[in-house]
């Protein structure tokens, strides 16, 4: 068999603003692949199916020398990010052909032989959910919610929690799990849309906190036993104020400040006085303790529409630099996704 | 038996700035007590032993139009707080007579009838200890310690701790707790005789905040897995900044601010990059828990020595005012103890 395109999304260089298509990064169709006989030294070969584009790609666009939590992409490298892809063929005993494998570090890349599987894992598809939700609900943002609320939660029927970016892939899911918890949910949002949205899928309180004042409408429907923080700075100091004794704080991102500068927190004191938790979130570490029994119950919650969820999908890798910057401006409707290939 | 003196402290007058003895609080003896006839009405009778005197005494000692979190005195009625005493007579079943009582709520008076137990409880004492030591390391202080530690700090051996106000009554007790867990103790207090009493009980580093930037040692000696915080402010943001992935903090008390108010902390984002987790400390959340263990086995230990503590122990009920300036002064030269009678 001949040698067939392998084409890529290359990191092209540092953007000083938004991530501009073709320039900070380049779709790139020069390289070829010949499938039957590219040596795998042990490893495997895996065909990209999906891909997920997340906020956190514009902190990963930096020069090389500024350091940070997560690795910078390397110029001239293609992209990587959480996305799914099936086995060609394979020399590793624990990787058969025809398996799904889904990861944090998968190459934009439409075949790449893996060494090993590392960080990666093997998933398995409920049989009525696309492979786009394993990116999504199913995937690392479900995870981020389920891990989260499971661990630190200590959900009581009855109590109040409150959610930012509640129309969020994360927070969508919180909004959910607080309601099967038996709890009150307030959720926040930035448009008429997603508060439409928070109710839909449950949220006995949602509110646009670009027209209406949070600290309004946490003292009147609080105290919070829970909160969910994607955003920090002032809606983090409110949370505080408007807390319940014995309240859990579910740290997951502070996104007001990651352009602009974090800002003092007012009412961290109140932590003492109100006995409060305050627990920053990471799926890695938890992903251990709970993998499993996200698999064997999410999805197929999703599936039968007892989780709802939304998706933005995009079809074609040479798609991914305009969703990259949708996502920027925050022009994507839902969990954005590029589907590479079916099956 | 002819009636005796029972003599109280009463909060007389609130005070503006440090609480003046003899004004703020009067030592008054009007009051009498025939002790084999006071009716019990199925209560039962108490003399007091000791009495702990603290720094939060001064927020109490306001306007009663004042809120806060702990109840304030009363004006005209005796102060009350941390104190042991021993039953003289009893009706209540679960009190026996020659039992000694510990609580929050012990008033200042020597002489008093019950009701009932409610929130004290009754203690035993080991044979080489004094009952003081019961109101200090042996009491509320030592459990804030333990009961946070055990519950919150998640110690493992070869980390890192760092206690503020290291050489306090609390803070004193966690320093001999990280090191008995194998961690390397930085310790910090505002003197040069309490930087040589941390090093006495085991800390590592200890270093005079007033003469040492906290961040230069923190820097060098880092990064902390378990921050044990007495002080919130700027060495908060310090210990934010140096802190390890993963690193747990035990918010016990927040002192900078409380007179000059609370100052904005600005690391708080790093709670989400680092997946750290901030506890509020409260004894009474944890009582059911770990009081049992914490009498089974500290008591022992501060006999041995395999725990050291300090006391400053003055005697005489009439001297409840001037050793309440002093705490506030700071003029104590360790955990402040007012001895009122010998059994």
């Amino acid at each position: 068999m001949a040698p067939i395109q392998n084409a890529r999304v290359l990191f092209n260089s540092v953007p000083t603003d938004y991530p501009v298509p073709g320039e900070t990064t380049v779709y790139d169709t020069t390289q070829t692949i010949d499938l039957e006989t590219v040596p795998l030294n042990g490893g495997f070969l895996l065909k990209l199916l999906v891909l997920s584009i997340d906020p956190y790609f514009r902190g990963r666009m930096r020069a090389p020398e500024k350091k940070s939590y997560a690795a910078g992409f390397t110029i001239g490298a293609p992209l990587e990010g959480f996305g799914i892809g099936v086995v060609l063929r394979s020399e590793t005993p624990s990787v058969e052909v025809g398996k799904y494998i889904y990861g944090p570090s998968i190459r934009h890349q439409e075949y790449v032989v893996l060494p090993e599987l590392g960080a990666l894992e093997i998933i398995e598809k409920h049989p009525d959910l696309p492979w786009s939700a394993y990116v999504g609900a199913a995937g690392m943002p479900g995870k981020t919610a389920y891990f989260g609320w499971k661990e630190y939660s200590d959900a009581k029927p009855g109590e109040v929690a409150f959610v930012t970016s509640g129309a969020g892939a994360v927070g969508s899911v919180v909004v959910q799990l607080a309601k099967q918890a038996g709890m009150k949910v307030i959720a926040s949002a930035g448009s008429e849309e997603k508060v439409q949205y928070m109710k839909d899928i449950g949220a006995d309180v949602a509110f646009n906190y670009k027209t209406t004042d949070t600290r309004a409408v946490l003292e009147k429907e609080g105290p919070i036993d829970v909160y969910w923080d994607n955003v920090g700075g002032e809606v983090l100091d409110a949370a505080l104020e408007f807390a319940a004794i014995h309240g859990r704080f579910l740290e997951c991102g502070m996104i007001s400040g990651y352009n602009t500068g974090h800002q003092g927190i007012k009412n961290l004191n109140l932590v003492v006085a109100k006995t409060l938790h305050i627990h920053g979130i990471l799926i890695f570490r938890l992903q251990a303790k709970y993998d499993k029994e996200f698999y064997a119950t999410i999805p197929a919650k999703l599936a039968s529409g007892e989780i709802k969820y939304a998706e933005d999908v995009t079809k074609g890798l040479d798609k991914v630099g305009d969703v990259i910057l949708a996502v920027q401006k925050g022009d994507n409707k839902a969990k954005a996704v590029v589907v590479v290939a079916e099956e």
